[in-house]
């Protein structure tokens, strides 16, 4: 790539949203004035009477969680979306509604209150993904059921107030935005070459290794050449998967292993339990999706210190997304890390 | 309006950019475990002398502010954009780049430290439109430059650090994302029938009446539609207009005074100084464009008081944007509040 693209401000185009980020690496020169706090210390109760997701505590509808021993999935006691009965649409003029039908779920993740992902053995993350493709496969069984968003909040930056590990699926009627983008994307590629693009993206940044910050048999993980938060990055298996139901064994576990890798870096970044946003894009349940190549990506918004994060506001929200550092800088600072948790490190 | 829609999770259509957004009324009955604390209270020094954008202070790169009676704009000592003197083009394989330039200012709206818009007399406020106005002129008219985003963010929870009255532009060679969307939208609505979109749309609005917050003779302020952020709003002239540059000065006055107005119940909604992030949507300035009807928008992250935001997290970020209240519910809360700022009142 152009060096100069290290230095100047440029535009990258996301081959998967068709949409452009605008990268202003010089602006990692800024000073910075706000504060920058010690981290907070990782939870350490391991049981909390407090917390409505341990094993056999009551929730918000009188009900008491079971005496689970690995992962337990139920019902958002405040879903978004519900089934319906009646399916209404509403259009007038210039308004236009339509009736939104789906379900909500919570999965924790473990019984164990202290623990996170890069915290966890790979044999229970394991069990992590094997209660994803379960709820996957009975929640697209339902009739009406055309998307399963599968995905996690994580930190008190992301709304999510909880320590205690755990994600969300809310399964839905209609597809959602970010999902059609994609799917727009991937079907014109698959139909104009009978490739994924997915594959043929990695295959060229596993070439070029510049963006590759971890890599087993059956997976990597990079930050992709137009990622738009400071450190996103992408899980994206090698194989041409549309989903995680097509994961055999062997599969699952280096998806463990690699999600534990990247967020032991994660953590490790700036010494704290890195908050994000992670989600699998995979295909949507309606049809065949051939085009589809599944991936999972994070989200987190720190930019420079465990309190120090970047803003998605006035030109982001009005404008276009932005980032500072490039995706190589933070590719590198990523690679770099060890994947030993520093609050085992001696 | 079917009323169900009052207490049913449904989808609504966005005009502006063709996308959908996910409406849960029935979740504004979920219980809030999160804090509330007391507002701060609102800023009380006129001049500080830490503050980069007060008359006569030292800026980072040097030079002193001159001592301005009004409004004052400077290049950003930090700039995303930059002017470039040679323009570059990447494009291997499925990567693709391409040098951007541009200019960002930032615009102090009054020399006096402690004021925010709706604590500024109207005649005030219509300085801060008249050196849009100016700024927007000259920025254009700058070749390479084909649009001018003017934004503010406001509050720490916007990544505003400084409470100093101001606001930035960003000033570009290519059109941003959001503005080409709704670009694409109205043009299509004016090849069809020859009219702008927003104009038969706030037609539409002010003949049903239920998401109007404020009327005057020149413009309007209400919660679209389609509305993402709980109290999300849009100011919109009444007549055509492509950009604030075609503002006579009675339209400026009424402009100045309408954003006083919602400003005003703005912070009078939670009794804080309310955050959020305003820009103008205006034509681009690459050439004539009929189809564009300007608006300001209003993007504030508060949902439930002056501690309790909205996060745009997990689902928002991989699915589709998601609110709870509706537009008219929020609309209702807008239009009650008074015009008369809770500091003042007694
Ligand atoms: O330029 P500022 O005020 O330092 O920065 C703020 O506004 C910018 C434009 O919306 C954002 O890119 C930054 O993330 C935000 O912190
Ligand atoms: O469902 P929760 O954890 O209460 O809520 C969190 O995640 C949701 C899905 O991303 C968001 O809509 C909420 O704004 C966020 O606070």
């Amino acid at each position: 790539m152009n060096a100069l693209f290290n230095e100047q401000p440029h535009r990258r185009y996301n081959i998967l949203t068709d949409e452009w980020v605008l990268v202003s690496p010089h602006r990692t020169k800024r000073p910075w004035q706000g504060k920058s706090d010690k981290a907070k210390p990782l939870e350490s109760k391991k049981y909390d009477t407090n917390c409505y997701l341990c094993p056999t505590n009551k929730r918000a509808n009188g009900l008491r969680n079971p005496d689970y021993q690995n992962t337990y999935s139920f019902t958002n006691d405040f879903s978004a979306l519900l089934p319906l009965e009646k399916h209404l649409e509403f259009n007038e003029g210039l308004l236009k509604a339509s009736s939104e039908s789906g379900i909500c779920k919570v999965v924790c993740f473990s019984p164990n209150h202290s623990l996170t992902l890069p915290l966890m053995p790979i044999e229970e993350i394991a069990e992590v993904i094997k209660i994803w493709k379960k709820e996957f496969t009975e929640l697209s069984s339902i009739p009406d059921i055309n998307h399963v968003q599968i995905f996690e909040n994580k930190g008190a930056v992301m709304g999510c107030s909880n320590p205690h590990p755990h994600g969300q699926i809310w399964a839905q009627r209609t597809i959602p935005e970010v999902v059609l983008k994609k799917q727009t994307q991937q079907l014109k590629y698959y139909n104009k070459t009978g490739r994924s693009l997915l594959e043929d993206y990695i295959k060229q940044e596993l070439e070029l290794n510049e963006r590759i910050i971890l890599k087993n048999k059956y997976f990597v993980a990079l930050v992709p050449y137009w990622a738009v938060w400071p450190y996103e990055t992408m899980i994206v298996p090698l194989s041409h998967y549309q989903n995680i139901t097509q994961l055999n064994h062997k599969e699952e576990m280096a998806f463990a292993e690699i999600i534990k890798d990247l967020t032991i870096k994660y953590d490790n970044l700036f010494e704290t339990s890195f908050p994000y946003s992670s989600g699998i894009h995979q295909s949507p349940t309606d049809k065949s999706h051939p085009e589809w190549h599944f991936h999972m990506s994070f989200y987190p918004p720190l930019l420079r210190s465990a309190e120090v994060k970047k803003f998605m506001v006035g030109y982001e929200m009005f404008a276009n997304p932005q980032r500072d550092i490039t995706a190589e800088q933070a590719a590198k600072s990523l690679k770099e890390l060890k994947t030993i948790h520093y609050s085992t490190q001696q």
